[in-house]
């Protein structure tokens, strides 16, 4: 069997990904199945994963370790690799990786600061590497996540409406997350960004190539009426971009009770989380807001994942 | 069942002050019984508790880690919150407390910079928060720990007269204890601090209230003869305070041989650590020197106490 | 039984050190042996061990962590105890290690940032203290991993001829391996620094006292064709040193292609990582070149010191 490791959205075809979201379905109640747990680590009994994280994100973090826990891996947690490691005495991180193969450990997490660091950590490594966010690069299993959270709410995503909005340029999830729509039919994406924040070229071009219809729009209150999904970003202000105001764009691009009113009745908003002003903690309770359950599918969906890395799926 | 938070000193009650301590009891003599092991950890299989630290306390942490080992439960550590997580992206706390309910956790442990922290967690939170810290506010388990210690010591809490003393304005540990010793019956409370270190009125109105015996004195040595406890507290040089010589006031206010020497023969010696010159290292091996015997019943003091938190109690 | 510490490279025995490799030699084929995991697990069970790191190291952490868990021990790990704990509030490193011994943890796994710092812990521990290095003092479970690499490549120690060279005035591994071979028949050593970083003369009065014949050279390329062992080590430009240029040193004291060519068929190249441009990373398809064979070795090794820790060997 060929190494599988997890580097990008778009390496998944259309059967892996209804298999991790099969399994993620069943991972998903997991503490309505007691009699499932037993059998699903005694699979993974031993097995060792190295969560380094050359970044912080407690969030990432924590999840691939509560999904690791369930599945019976050992986790070594790294919390800031990039302070703490050999990395100051001028390790590589191609050395890094060497050694935790030489440790004989089962699957690397890799958080990086460096777009294409998990590539290069992959390029080297004789254990699985899954790439748990590079830079402004991608973050596949957020990805992976935010699919199966637009899958839970309506079934089929062929055909679906999906408006994606807020800090397109620096945001890698929405990124993403447009890549992996392009391999479903029909779907139709509306990009919402101020004319600073426009979602890259790449993108698009790569979404004309596969033939998915999409649009730019300044205004979320015109388009929202049409969305199946709202999937809306932070303006990340910790990545300053010039001439750019991010609060006053925070404050004109928000999703508040005027928004979710106009929207469908089963239409979703989604959010990668961690949010700031731009969702109005007002809708928490609406049933259309799923963002928290959305970050809850990360458990079951990374389960899945690692299942699949170490050739379990 | 109502969720069972533990947030605040004040909300045991005697009952519940008994039930805890006889469990703590038994797992205070862990290493005694291996048959007990099994059934303990058996009912907590499987679940996780995360401890979210937002501020860094190694000691308290690795207390609540052992606890919840020897009970069985996977912890999910974060030794700095406040660097390392979303909140430098802004995130709010209870947006954090309401991704890690989405991820199924059966419990939190919180420390946080902020007084009310826990409180606010708790209002959001669906399972159990325990507050193991917030700011100058609360800091229950510990509180809950120093009552066991005297209750190890004097078997009745009923009756005895503590003198709390050190830095009396900046030490939430002195507070919570006079909170907890104000539910027993004529307990006598002797605080000893420099005028500019005083209790806040806040505690003494509350012991006024419950009719309480309290007095305010200078200087240790005229009341350390007639102490059953003396609770010792730290100058928190860390948070300094206008117009006051930390280093002055630690010289003034240290316990050593000659104070030691001076107390009943049955009489003990608590300070919450870590300490620095104001317990001298010279009566460490005095047997009325209890703070380490202290600092050990915080694992079976909490390991009773997350059992409660998880109505298994 | 007499408490047992690792401290100092020195402390072991031939008896001891056969003992301890032996035992490695089967923790090395952990994998390959699923019948061993759970009887050596079964003696663990249960017990803690606590990761206390005032300074990073996450090779080292992550190692003695991944070793911790084969054996069934648990561990809490602490990546920057002295910048997290209550060291900042003035807190003695006597003073944790008696709060641990009062958590009745069995094994403190320690790494500080000032010599003699694991001698002082063991002095108050009531359980046994590993050294994982003490600022320019020691790291004695690094020096076993070392020998045991060569005992592997070479089978029998005595005779053989070692290369030692790079930094010898801020490298502890160097000084430590010296200090073991010392124990060993005929052996003989080359130093090989620039003059402004040649091995200490402590360490040549104790290879004079033992009779070990050692030499001092310039130049690698004139006695690499001699060596059985070429262990070479990093510029600690972290560290640095007054009037020399790390940068020229790391150019002229390199193993490449040309180096290794000139090296017996059965010599190796030893390194104890991170490496900078010291080593270049031309060499590391050589078969020669064990440096990442030799961090692997870190697991066994540290199983088995572990275990004899625990008066398990």
């Amino acid at each position: 069997m060929p190494r599988r490791h997890i580097l990008r959205a778009q390496q998944f075809d259309m059967e892996l990904l209804k298999t991790i979201f099969r399994r993620a379905d069943q991972f998903a109640i997991w503490n309505e199945v007691p009699w499932m747990k037993e059998t699903v680590r005694e699979r993974c009994r031993g097995r060792v994963q190295v969560s380094l994280f050359y970044q912080p994100s407690t969030r990432t973090r924590i999840s691939f370790g509560i999904a690791a826990h369930r599945l019976g891996i050992h986790v070594e947690p790294t919390e800031n690799a990039r302070e703490f490691s050999s990395a100051i005495k001028g390790e590589s991180l191609e050395d890094t990786i060497r050694v935790l193969n030489a440790y004989e450990v089962d699957l690397i997490v890799l958080r990086h600061y460096e777009e294409g660091a998990a590539q290069r950590a992959a390029a080297v490594s004789s254990c699985p590497i899954i790439n748990a966010g590079d830079g402004p690069g991608q973050h596949p299993t957020q990805a992976l996540l935010d699919l199966y959270t637009i899958r839970q709410s309506h079934f089929e995503i062929d055909g679906i409406t999906v408006v994606i909005g807020g800090d397109l340029t620096r945001g890698r999830t929405a990124r993403s997350l447009a890549y992996l729509l392009s391999k479903y039919k029909d779907v139709r994406i509306i990009f919402v960004a101020p004319p600073e924040l426009r979602m890259g070229s790449d993108v698009l071009d790569h979404l004309k190539e596969h033939g998915i219809a999409f649009a730019e729009h300044d205004v979320l209150e015109d388009v929202a009426p049409d969305a199946d999904v709202v999937y809306w970003t932070r303006t990340q202000t910790e990545h300053p971009l010039d001439g750019i105001d991010d609060n006053a764009l925070q404050a004109r691009y928000c999703i508040d009770e005027h928004i979710i009113d106009i929207m469908k009745s089963d239409a979703i908003v989604m959010h990668p989380l961690p949010r700031n002003s731009e969702i109005s903690t007002a809708i928490d309770g609406n049933l259309r807001a799923v963002y928290f359950r959305q970050a809850g599918n990360g458990v079951p969906v990374r389960m899945a994942a690692i299942e699949w890395t170490l050739g379990l799926l």
